[in-house]
């Protein structure tokens, strides 16, 4: 047996007795067992990895305890995998996140009751919650830069993708903007890498990767070590809540299904009437290699939810810097409104979330067949359920929960409209055939049927 | 109407709008109360006042509001005294000091249900309570320096003990030693004074000079501006217990009912069995003048708890060198039992407090004169119901509401043994006969009788 | 033989093997004795001593060495005095001040022919040789902040002046105002332990407590440990544009012949027409029982060097907090003049200073003897000879090349104008009387006759 | 004209006026001259390029001046490149560096008698200077890291060489490694890149990433903005010996001549007796595809200067980790020999550096014919003849004066026994060969003839 001890770290690295309590393997279990996985995605640092079978089977024997001691609280790690260790020694990064993993599960163990339906779920309390979860986690700043950029995109891209998000990381940094993703390889690592680069050659120190994350995903979306901050929210909801309100501007790679998840929240919340004075440069860019999937990707969208909905972003392609510039110009305006709304810098409360958006969305067979997918309701309705289609796929993909119920009771089936379906599933099949959907090398068995009626 | 507004500082700038809800004007009404208050208190900074009446008295107009604002919260302080201000600017301290409020009150506020009884009162329960509050505050630094030394005594001393409070805290400045008291005038300002100076000289920066308070007393007793960490705590037992966990070494000051409460706790706890092996060094010390003062404590101790509650302390007389190099020396040990125990440094997990010193003793006149002052009861108990006697005292001279009581219902009564009345007598004689019950100036009317069986 | 090292600290903790050569015992000695010297003095820290003697001699058996090691320069004290030592360890404060010794006068020896004619002695040469000891030694911050006082007046004052000069420094703090003194005691420390309380409560962070001093005086001057950057100067007319040229703003409180000196510096240097424009506030200020003080002295400027003189300065008494906001006030001024001539905001460039005032003056016999002190002269050139005459009483007092002539030759004299000679013998009367020249409890003989022609 | 002007930024923000004035182009010229020159270098940050007119040429019209200001001296650029401008902005790491170049030129300049043979040019006295400089830049930490990591290599070299040296410096930055290089693209810019993401991974705060240059190169070697600690050394054999006195191991990257010279000069010192006890891990290092090189460079080594110089370092192929986890596991014994010997952590003052390897070496067709290129001397000695070759050959590719003396006079002649001619012609023409000797693009035309007697 090989075990490390880890030194506290961070806010909570002195712990109570009952918070010890609350995280040992005798206790309840399940916040043991979350926290216990958690950590062990954590340690597959950087991995290229999205199944989280991968990570889970072959570490039957790793185990994870808490230990008082005179300077707060060490975690042992028992049978850790080799991965994040450099000569023996775990990398400074991830010894972080497994205290950032520490810190949100017993938080949001304690207040709010993890996997249950909240007591307690109307917009303005979720709001709150998102809210204080986020300070909890000191991912608040306060400071007076706007510059928080939200780069969404798919885990799975090919390398000319790769070195494109790089690029415009790197003009990000040297334009003095940070970098916020959900993680995981892909689209979500190499704008970071791209940014460090960049605020070295300005030596920028307020540097901020900032990754959020779930629990549900990230095994399948292990955080690279560079991430500076990493946020555990409880459901894929509150993660994208956390990412509109924080965000001053949102860049969109190519991606696979959460990707088209992620846009179609976006789009569904901005075309929201009491949005329309909202400021947030949101950005689709890629490689000229890339041209055709937004041109496709642009098309659903256009003949799904309309010209208001295209009007909300703006695509680039092929050139990094005039993203980069483009945000930073439009910094300015985000301030004034800000200043104008006396609204947080950090947190954008002013920006209108309705519970369609909000409510943990579960994708089980029944949920999945259930949506309504038809044209015939309000555009914003209408990129709720796609949205929710999509969220779907994801969990279907690669999701711990989604991948077993997908095992057990064969495809999820989504019902509607047929030329609605038709461009679903012209979308998705682009997705497969670009590899998309998972990493390449393996064989990608669709965990949907889309049903035209 | 003159009004100020302050710009957000510390963990808690920024607040959900649950929050800034619940401390308006027109929500219940008793968090905005006592927010109110406390903030009023703070800004007497430095006075040398220990009746509430004068400060509450002539603000009737003060008035206090939070405004979300884009950098965060701020606070609108209307018709503020001027005490605290310097050419028309809050001094930087009672600044701090308000948000120190804030934070405190709003968690207290959400999590302890002020003022009430808590629902769960055991006593691993509160011990956990308060150890929450005090990392809330971010008073839980985690370090290795094991050297905050809590300083009680009087806040009506005279000027000789007064200059024998800096010197001692010069001493322990020059030590690299940290300074936690009640706040407040007198020798709860003079060790903060003296340390900054051996500070200073010492380039010292990890700088504490921690007030611990409560709601109850924060007007008797406003903090001095030189706190640069102020901390809240909703009740006297529970501030007592932050004292004692937190402390590596305490010192007493001459002081009047409140010190006597306070050492008769420690000495309460400390003669726990269970407490036996704890190492927690004990000073009590004061000028040459004050030698008279000491030996009529230690007779009272003696007398009433015995020779084994004489050995948990050391009396040294002027010569404030020694006290602080005494305490220097004693660090090591203190170090020395925390790493074999794997105890805390920072918060002493190990010491075992009963419920009779934790449960809120609420001085009416009917819990006063049921207090069991007979000798014949284990010497813990005595303490503990005497350290209740001295807490109603303190209550009857300067807290709000005791002194209502007093006013409407006349004196506590205390009834015990005759031989032990006779020293609570004397002490209390000469507690009012040096000055030690007020501030000098005012006509001292005892709160209490003593009655003799 | 007790020895103690000490850790290299600040910029000059690597030195070359040249470096340590030439301070080395066995090298031609001058420097290596200059430097054991001043050291000597620094670890007198803080005492009320203003007789080289006294420090000197108990300590023949004194030595000091530079051992190279690995982390950079220790140096090794051989019998220090006990005076700066907490429990054996030296007090950090003074330990910096060894280094800035050892710093100064490696650069003093290497650059500038230290106790020797300048080759180069022209009045640009001296100023930029003044910039830059000053930059080597980085007394010169390059912030925003133009809030350095420089504050005069005698180490041997009253208990009452004491005390005012604390209560000044403290009102200055609260201001965020930084203090320069001469080093020494009496109002030269006060004010910096008055703005250290005041600079604590408004957690004032760029703390400057500069002590400007020079070989020939620091052994009669030791610096305190709250200095927190020590500069030696080679001769008292570099300290003194040290002085000139860094200040934002200057207080005179009540001293003897070296305040006098001081005065006379800056009148001398202000009535240049060419300086007519600078904005450089200057207060005499005191308790109300030095009133009579400061009309002798301002009576002795307007007789000698008329209303102009007089118009130079302002004179408050018993009001400190009215002294630190009229210089608070008039920071701005003097911020819209540096902008406007574009001159440095650390270093006053624009002031000009005639050679008279920055050519060293010898006080031999012969010297003093010589100069001119007759009204039949330019004003200016009146104050330089006058501040001369000061300036060679003082080193009689107390510089210990002073005090050997007079033991040796006898008393000054002075000659000039019975009129001048007059004002000058009741002036300096004033100061053996009010105990001014020398400490209380010396028996203070005069190392000068006024000669009246 | 276009011109902007740069905030002043480190320890020489603020000038004198005799130092302002001794770079106005007004001045003698030489120092303005090559003030300028260095500037346009810097701002060619990062530049592919190793053709100094390709710089100077089109940039007549580019010039430099200085402005005193209140906050520090302004240096103003007219016309510059836009090579480093984001936007419109200066880079800050290369406006560091334009500030790091005025730093060291004055430096130098009032020092050292810049471009001529220096009055004293004895060993202990260049020894000494090259510390003063280094000490000037403040490039001597008085850290208790041991952690400066030297690498060499081709300006040159092709992608998969590259990515390799990243690859290596990823290494060393994941174990807290730091990076010194001679500036420039190629094997000198792709560990630094590497190394930043390393230390981001490991949260490392001290990052350094050194760039030593010397005024005839930095044109052709144009620093990266990643450097973020830039220092100037006036010549290249001071340049060589601050690198190896400051190197706590050293890495050699493929590269061409100024590779080769600089092994030579390692090896040189190395074989001196004196240094038999020295510890400083050597290693060669490069990709799979570098094999050949490394076994032919090694050949050379071997068949010249025999098998103790070959057993000075250590070849690993295609092993980044290894490389890295080398060096880590070998700083213990550097720590150690440090600590043994009392010798500076930062500055290896007891490596013996003989004359012949310090006395600079002017590149002449003269001094080149004359250089002793024959087997029949002392190892060390051939080897500094070696260098001396080598370095000619560099200057003669790149550097602006030896170009010049190419251009008029023909190709330098080298003389020596045939057999290390043979060896000598062999190695020169595998570099030209895989264009090590200029960028790729341009036509190499040899500045050399190797004559065999």
């Amino acid at each position: 047996m090989h075990s490390i001890q880890l030194n506290p770290l961070g806010s909570m690295s002195q712990l109570s007795q009952l918070e010890v309590d609350s995280l040992s393997k005798s206790a309840d279990g399940e916040l043991y067992q979350l926290f216990r996985n958690c950590c062990l995605a954590v340690l597959y640092s950087g991995a290229e990895i999205d199944n989280c079978e991968n990570i889970f089977e072959p570490h039957h024997d790793f185990d994870i305890k808490l230990i008082s001691r005179e300077r707060g609280v060490k975690i042992e790690l028992i049978n850790p995998p080799a991965q994040a260790f450099v000569d023996g020694k775990l990398i400074k990064g991830v010894h972080e996140h497994i205290f950032a993993v520490l810190r949100d599960l017993l938080h949001i163990g304690a207040k709010y009751a993890l996997n249950k339906h909240l007591g307690n779920d109307d917009s303005a309390y979720i709001t709150n919650s998102v809210f204080d979860m986020l300070r909890h986690a000191q991912a608040l700043k306060n400071t007076a830069e706007l510059n928080l950029v939200v780069c969404w995109g798919g885990h799975s891209i090919g390398e000319i993708e790769y070195q494109y998000t790089k690029e415009v990381g790197y003009q990000l940094g040297l334009r003095e903007l940070n970098i916020c993703t959900g993680c995981g390889p892909g689209a979500m690592k190499g704008p970071m890498k791209g940014a460090t680069i960049g605020h070295a050659k300005q030596r920028y120190k307020n540097v901020r990767y900032l990754g959020i994350t779930e629990p549900s995903i990230i095994a399948a979306e292990p955080p690279n070590a560079i991430v500076n901050e990493l946020v555990i929210m409880p459901d894929i909801e509150k993660r994208l809540e956390a990412f509109v309100r924080m965000s001053h501007a949102i860049i969109i790679f190519p991606g696979g299904a959460g990707t088209a998840e992620e846009l179609l929240y976006l789009i569904g919340i901005m075309l929201n009437e009491q949005n329309k004075e909202q400021i947030l440069p949101v950005i689709l860019t890629g490689p000229e290699q890339s041209k055709a999937y937004f041109e496709s990707l642009d098309n659903f969208i256009g003949l799904t939810l309309g010209k208001e909905a295209q009007s909300l972003y703006e695509i680039i392609v092929g050139d990094p810097a005039r993203v980069a510039s483009t945000i930073k110009q439009k910094q300015a305006l985000v301030k004034n409104y800000r200043k104008a709304t006396g609204d947080s810098f950090d947190y954008n409360w002013s920006l209108k979330i309705l519970p369609q958006f909000q409510q943990p969305f579960i994708p089980t067979h029944k949920n999945m067949a259930g949506l309504n997918l038809h044209f015939d309701q309000p555009k914003a309705e209408l990129a709720a359920n796609l949205r929710k289609a999509f969220s779907g796929i994801v969990a279907g993909n690669v999701k711990a929960e989604g991948v077993k119920l997908i095992r057990e009771k064969g495809p999820f089936q989504l019902h509607g409209d047929k030329a609605l379906m038709d461009l679903m599933d012209t979308l998705l099949e682009s997705f497969v055939k670009q590899q998309r959907m998972k990493l390449p090398g393996s064989d990608y068995q669709p965990c949907y049927q889309v049903i035209k009626e």
